[in-house]
């Protein structure tokens, strides 16, 4: 049997859930809706963090995967780009206007090299990690192909247990070989410790970056020591910020979950133990969905389940509610436990998703809310980019 | 601050991962590959016990989401048509020729409502679940105003917990008014139990449906008795399937995993204590990863995590191996144990994903291979489609 691309199903269309102008109560759901002023007031706060504290903030595009959040964050926050973690993504950002653009990961595969070595084509200052020295002959080759520039981080795995080499000797014969390879510059590090961003404890979160710390200064050493200086150091994210910013040798910041903030975030506590979604950050990033069966008094059913979010950090939570609780998600389904039958059939609820990355990442789009009105649809452009 | 919708921002292509004719080493990662021959026997096979026991077969397509796939089991699977649980969805398959359409879900506001009434203009049969007496003057409105036929299922929830009434009177009261309503056909009862499917052990999972099988007997029973026939009584999915079609009193089957499998389901037990993926069904959809780190020697970093899969059933499996295992997964990386080093960066695997509808709802194509060639691309025509 042969069976061809059907072009007559090439379905692939958008369903837009709302239109500028249109009243916030209106939106089709289930949506992902963006408190505006909420988004921008967390921007900005981050932002002037980065500025008084000599930091440069490299925004993690990989949260939102949206090149207007981005420029937002680059217009309002004063951010210097962007990383993200595949070169499909890259892409999205650097053709979105974005100038400086870090994979923030590995690049192995050979058609995503060359497409990586085409980026600064597109006017985009390109970085990536390396943490393995086979791989700087193939993007030097590329760069070399392509008459571009890669700038590469060699990546420290400072705790967080996936890529990066552990060791100030790997990392000293990874720089030396990309400093001497034509096309490549050697422009620092990446050291991001994404295991301990979701440690409760402000302490536990502190005694595992202090780890960090010193293996990246240690590796900033043995650089200098070869005459290699990082133009940056880079890592740092909304549970870990302010260690790296004081750490006296970090000076990039790679913040993503503070713009949106999700529950599993909200959780930790800061220095004086409060959860950061109480004071930190606001809550920007919601679900809104629609009740759409109540056949059973205690329990309202909602349309927002697995296909409307990721629950791998945890159920959602009801924004500003305490007398109902979404108790279990399947595929197009929620239930919300309604001991007191307070909800009917069509009424909305903004639900605070486990966790925002994977959940952006299954929308087509944000619709930005000010004052009761839809101000902004804007596309998740990188949506489905993994490549 | 004014935010348009950015045109220049709507960089919302696809990244197609693999063309026809092409090998399937060169696939691009992390990519849904199909293998055409498995899903086309397992396609086959339940077509054949359907027929064979006097069952049609509705497909359902909120688990794959494609057009392509569906009219695969139409053609070789003799599916009499598809269900899916969102309007936004029934207009793909509408749109994609699919002629006989239930959304096996309540359908409740008012913009729905209005989509789902005029789908039948595209040809296609339309049906929706009702569980609330005033869902159905609404439907009616809709139906009339758009001079279509809307034929409605009364929803029985015999477990699941979700939407669905659970007495016999009130099926009879919604049927009733159903049945007068100008636009509306009373077409009989869907009752899915989707609480027992996952259940490992086959006497466990037909106790549960023992009583469902009694409470929709019971509904049929009280509708015959005001002369109401039911055309459909739909329910059964890849673990149960077998009890409706022996009960007499379902007339129609809503399988859709045992088409792809997945590692959830794959674990349940058939009569004889062997696990379904161990021969009643075959695996036929995996994620294509590939190694992109192996820094550290006794694990592989591969390039499919929560962006490219959900875990909500659990991680992944990947397939044919005993040697490596897939341990841990974040939003980009998933981290393969590797104790002996057998892996090395580029090499590829096949995962089997925990839940097959969620993961295929981060996607945007299916590559269908068969003997180590791209055979079709396929459009993941009703993604996002959650409306």
């Amino acid at each position: 049997m042969n069976a061809p691309v059907n072009l007559s199903a090439l379905e692939v269309g958008f369903d837009v859930p709302a239109l500028p102008g249109m009243d916030a109560a209106d939106i089709q759901t289930p949506a992902l809706v963006l408190d505006l002023d909420a988004l921008e007031r967390n921007i900005c706060k981050m932002g002037d963090y980065a500025k008084a504290h000599g930091m440069r903030h490299r925004v993690h595009g990989k949260m939102h995967k949206s090149v207007d959040v981005a420029q937002l964050q680059v217009t309002l926050g004063g951010a210097c780009g962007v990383c993200c973690q595949k070169v499909s993504e890259a892409e999205v950002f650097a053709r979105g206007g974005i100038t400086d653009v870090l994979v923030s990961n590995q690049v192995r595969d050979a058609a995503k090299i060359d497409r990586l070595a085409r980026l600064p084509k597109l006017g985009a200052r390109t970085l990536c990690c390396v943490d393995d020295i086979d791989n700087v002959a193939d993007l030097s080759a590329a760069a070399q192909r392509h008459g571009t520039e890669v700038e590469c981080l060699v990546e420290i795995d400072c705790g967080a247990g996936r890529c990066g080499v552990t060791t100030t000797a790997d990392v000293v014969a990874i720089a030396r070989a990309i400093d001497v390879s034509s096309g490549l510059k050697f422009a620092g590090l990446q050291a991001y410790q994404g295991a301990m961003q979701h440690l409760d404890s402000y302490e536990d979160r502190k005694a595992k970056i202090d780890v960090a710390i010193d293996m990246v200064r240690d590796a900033v050493d043995g650089l200098e020591a070869i005459g290699l200086d990082c133009d940056i150091v880079g890592g740092g994210g909304t549970g870990s910020y302010y260690f790296e910013s004081n750490s006296g040798v970090y000076n990039e910041l790679q913040c993503g979950s503070y713009a949106f903030m999700d529950a599993d975030y909200g959780r930790i506590l800061d220095a004086d133990g409060t959860r950061i979604d109480r004071g930190e950050w606001e809550n920007a990033f919601f679900i809104l969905t629609q009740v759409m069966s109540h056949a059973k008094a205690d329990k309202a059913i909602v349309d927002a389940g697995l296909k409307a979010q990721s629950v791998d950090s945890g159920l959602p939570v009801v924004y500003g509610r305490t007398d109902v609780e979404y108790i279990k998600c399947s595929d197009e389904h929620g239930v919300v436990a309604d001991p007191e039958g307070v909800l009917t059939v069509g009424d909305k609820l903004h639900l605070v998703p486990g966790h925002c990355d994977p959940t952006a990442n299954v929308h087509d789009w944000y619709v930005g809310v000010r004052g009761g009105k839809v101000e902004a649809v804007w596309p998740i452009s990188a949506r489905g980019k993994a490549f």
